[in-house]
Formats: C-alpha cells, structure tokens, sequence
C-alpha cells in the first residue's frame, strides 16, 4: 500500500505489551513506510521505549490512556467499566475516521465485544467471526470461527461462508475459492442439524458459492477447500490442537537430534532446510486473525506474541483496508439479496 | 497376558480387508503366542490367505459370512439388514462368550451401533464412547469421545471423564489420573452451557477424581492432563486436526531435505533419529480405539490402516481383556453410587 494511512494500536494488549507493541510496530514501519501509527497506553512508558527508535517516533502519536483490559477482564465487564481503556480507545479511533484500522494483541473476548458495540456489525451480518489463515499442503486455508462464537446456527455458519469466501478472494488471491464445512465423518452422525441445515442453504442458486460440502479435520491442512467454516468452539478447539501437534513434533524432533552425536553431525547440513520448515509452521507467521463482518477493520494478534509476530498482525490490518474487504463482503451480500429477490426457475437449483 | 484366550476379528472390515485382518493377526499371533483367532468373512478368500501362513492357520478358526457392511453403509440400515455379516457374527461371538474381545476396521457407526444393541451399555452408562491414546509431550493421553456422539449432555460428558479415568488407569498405569474438560480460550464464551454444567458435577466430591478443570485445545498434546474430555464431534475434528498436522509438517521436512543436496548428505547422519521421530509420530502406533461403557470389548481400527496397524489394535483389545476395564468401570460406578448414598458432610464438598 503505497498511499499514507494511519493505524491505531492497543499498546497495552497482550502478555508482552507495551514492548512488542511498539517493536512490533518498528518492523512494520520498515515494510510499510508510509504508514502512521496511533499508540493508545501509558505516556510514560510509551515515550520510553519511543526515545529509543526515533524513526518510529517520527511516524507515531501517543494518546494517553490509563486503563488496561487484562486478560482476565469479562467482556462484559469490559464493555461496562472499560471506556477508559487503550482497547476501547483505539477501537473508537477508527470510528471517528482517525485510523483505517486496529490492532490489538489483547483479551479476544473484550476486543470483539467492544468492537461489535463500537463499529457495529455490517449490514446483513447477525453474528461478526475470527477468520485466520492455514498453512496447507497446497499453500493456505481460511478458517472462521476461531473462537468468537461458541455455538451458531445454520444461519451464522451461512454467513461465515459468505464472509470467508471474500476473505479468501481478497487475501489469497482466488477467484473462486472452495468453500468446505467442517463435519466428522462417520455417516449416521454427520454433525449437527445445524450443520445439515446450513450445508442446504450454501447449496442453494442464489448464493452462487463453490461449496465442497462437508470436510473433516483433516481436510483442513490437506486444503481440500480454500475456506473451511465452522462454529468458534470447534474452529477455536482445532487451531490450538494444530498448534499444539506441530510444538510436540518440532520437540520430537529437537530431542531425537540432541540425543545423538551423529545426528548433530548430519544437522550441520541439514540445518538450512529445517530452519526453512521451522519457519513455514512458525505460529508468528500466522500471527493476526481478523475480526470480519464489523464496520471496520480489527486484527487480534496472539497474545503471547513477539515484536515478528505483532508486525505480522499489522500486516493483516494494512492488507485488508488495501483491499477493502469490507466493502466486498457488503457487495456480495446485495448481490445474494439481489439473487434472492430474482424469480428462480424451478429446478434450476444446485443438487 | 498368558491364558489362552480367543479374539473375534471382522476379516472383511476396512479398506484393505480381509488381507491387513490376516496379515495384522499373523504380526500380532508372534507378540500374543497364546491367542486364538475367529475369523469371520468370506471362507475363500480367508483359506486362500492362511494357505500362505501356517502358522496362523494354527491357531485360527475361519467363520464364513457372504455379507458385508461397507463403509457407505447406515448404521441404522446396518443393524437392520446386517445380520449375517462378518460384523454383526464377530461382535455376536463375543456376546456368546466364544471371543473374550473383538476387533474391527470397518463403519465406525455400525460398529458401535452393533456393538450397543447386541452387548448392551455397562448398567449406569447412557453413552458408550470411543476412546484413544494421543502422544503428548508428557507421554501419552487418553481422550474421548472420539466420535460416537456428536452431541453430548452434561451428564453424557461426566460419564466419558469416569471411563476415561478408569481406562487411563489401566492402560496407562496410573494411580490417579487427572482429568480435563476440553474448551476454548476467551473468558465470556468458555463454552456451552453442558460444559459449564459437566464442570460443576465433576469437581463434586462424591466423584473423587482429579479434575483439573477447563484445558485447550494445545494442552491435549502438552500433555497437561492424563485424560481429554470431550464430546465426539469436538474429538473426532482434535483427533483428524491434528493427523492432518503431523502429515502437514512431516511432508513440509520431506519436501525440504528433497530440495537441498546438502541436507540429503546431512540426513545419512541424521537419518535414524528422524526415523525414530516418526516412528513416535506414527498414527499406527496409535491405532485402536476403545469402545469403553460396553459389556465387552470392542476395539475399532482405522479403516485405512495396514497389518502393522491392525496389529496393534489387536494389542489394545488384549490390554483391555487383561486388564479387566469393563470390571473396573463398573466397579468405579458402584463406588460413586455408594458415596452418592452415603450421609455428605455439609461444607465438606470439594471447592
């Protein structure tokens, strides 16, 4: 993105802040130069850790804030007690028009509840999700829900296909990607009625999607489909299960290596190429999950992340206002309504 | 175990039937010297493989059956009109008491549907589950429900954590082993009503059992507990998210030390320890999955598996005969119906 843009950060989010923040921010100034940055947080420490990158400074505004939504906060405490908060701060500046979007590496819950009540959800979308990117054996998946809603309706997994399919046209640079829901496999128990019930809805004309029907757990690194839709619970259960599979493998493999001399020999070959794979399942990479269907742009970095991992965030933020994502998530839905409103022939229908 | 004893295998069920059945009960017959072998299926075929295997032939009794419950088969349709086939006739043996176990690689929802109308759930169990090992940083875990009910109740839940318990204690040999409710993250939506329910009846002191509350998704490989929790939909997406992983980032290393000279010299050295990395990776180590809250025992192999697999899901069926685990679960039942009756101390319940 060439023009200049402003982003607004949460300084205060996340186990590691205000530091990774603002390291986090200093790497992302050096991909996007002509981005400016709105840190909401403590003034005190802000300026510290600013004094010492002045090129930062040079590109950054602190807004003083004294309250901090931790981890532990509800989001409905949140949303009650927290309008003081860097989290609510930094929302509402992209509503005013300040900033073309945030990110924060705090509380998941808080952020998505503050940013519902600040942004609104667009127009035609009941529930908003966490959509994050995959790495697969044929490149990259989306998947929605990660988290924010545990239990959905036929109608909110509707919905996350729709949001998902722009998602993946928009990030990933597809056409017409696949769209596959998230089921298990034996035959009797194929899931929810929820899930057969949505599945006959995303087969229907007027939603015009390529839906792959139901996929399985693991389809989803296998990318079967380009958008794999699901409920927060389940999505939210999958991702940290991937997470912990690939944190137990790279263990494996670091204890087998260090119990043998041999090994260790060979190692200083085959070094290069496993830092290579290291860095293709590297969670930082795949740091910064959306929030989509809001009325404005909101990145939630991991909590746990580093400065690699925060920049990463940003770089979610700036790619999608570049793309504009919302506008098109608004656009397909008219042109669903339009669909919908259109007499059909009968029996035109999708099998 | 050193008794003889006798196991009914479904010779037809799975992908690669009968041949993987014969082929695993001749791996497993070397490990198990004493076990005998019912094999039902297709007579022809079944003489024609234990031509080549005399030794197997030795301590196998060949049942002929002409039918066949394929993968594509209804459970519902199964029970119906399966009568005569090799499933139904295995899991009939050991009804009769002519097998001490039965295994099988074929139709999970068949299998289990079956297994339930023709051995009946141990008395105090509304839900039979699938239960399995995962390896974990820690050793290894057990978890279900795998996927034999998508949809569970509070009191569904309970029941799998006491199987489970009882399961982790003889297969895993441990005194007391912990055992963790699977959910997500975020603070506000810590689930569903059924797991906040679950929760509160498992932490009562008439249970006795280690519960250590709400785990993640990533602690179910971090090893943080001895025992997952869960309902089969959420189980059986962990359990195929996480296959899909391992095969991810173990095709990600293959692909890496393909395209580099110098790693392929490197990996001569490093060769037999990423061997053994796999070979704790491997899903066929991992093959057999219980079917605990039977009165019998019934292990499920994955369908796809090949003789090296099915032979160990022939070892957990003989673990689970020598172990006694349906005599253990019920035993457990009686123990907390009893303190459930006994006069509570008011306050003394556990926080």
């Amino acid at each position: 993105m060439s023009a200049a843009f402003t982003l607004s950060l949460d300084a205060m989010g996340g186990d590691f802040a205000p530091e990774i923040v603002v390291k986090g921010a200093s790497l992302a100034r050096e991909r996007y130069p002509s981005a400016h940055f709105l840190l909401f947080g403590d003034e005190l420490q802000l300026k510290a850790l600013l004094a010492h990158d002045t090129r930062l400074a040079a590109c950054s505004t602190i807004r003083h804030t004294d309250q901090v939504v931790t981890g532990e906060t509800k989001p409905s405490q949140a949303i009650r007690q927290g309008r003081q908060s860097s989290m609510w701060k930094a929302i509402e500046a992209v509503k005013n028009g300040e900033a073309a979007g945030v990110v924060s590496a705090g509380n998941t819950g808080a952020l998505m509840a503050m940013a519902k009540l600040i942004m609104r959800p667009l127009a035609g979308i009941d529930r908003p999700a966490i959509c994050g990117l995959f790495p697969t054996q044929r490149g990259e998946t989306a998947m929605l829900d990660l988290g924010a809603n545990a239990q959905c309706d036929a109608r909110n997994l509707v919905e996350f296909a729709i949001m998902g399919e722009c998602f993946a046209r928009a990030i990933l640079g597809l056409e017409r990607p696949s769209v596959g829901l998230l089921n298990i496999g034996s035959e009797d128990m194929k899931g929810t009625d929820s899930l057969r019930e949505a599945a006959q809805i995303l087969r229907s004309s007027h939603l015009d999607l390529e839906f792959k029907g139901f996929i399985e757990g693991d389809d989803i690194t296998a990318g079967t489909v380009d958008v794999v839709v699901t409920d927060g619970f389940t999505g939210n259960v999958a991702l940290k299960t991937a997470e912990g599979t690939v944190k137990l493998f790279s263990g494996f493999l670091k204890t087998a290596i260090r119990s043998s001399w041999l090994a260790q020999f060979g190692m200083l070959f085959a070094k290069p190429v496993l830092s290579q794979v290291m860095a293709r399942a590297d969670a930082r990479r795949y740091n910064g999950a959306l929030f989509v269907g809001l009325n404005g742009v909101v990145v939630k970095s991991h909590g746990g992340t580093d400065a690699v991992g925060f920049a990463n965030a940003i770089g979610v933020a700036v790619d999608m206002i570049a793309r504009d994502l919302n506008a098109q998530i608004a656009q397909e839905l008219a042109h669903i309504a339009a669909r919908e409103e259109a007499p059909q022939v009968v029996g035109a229908a999708a099998p």
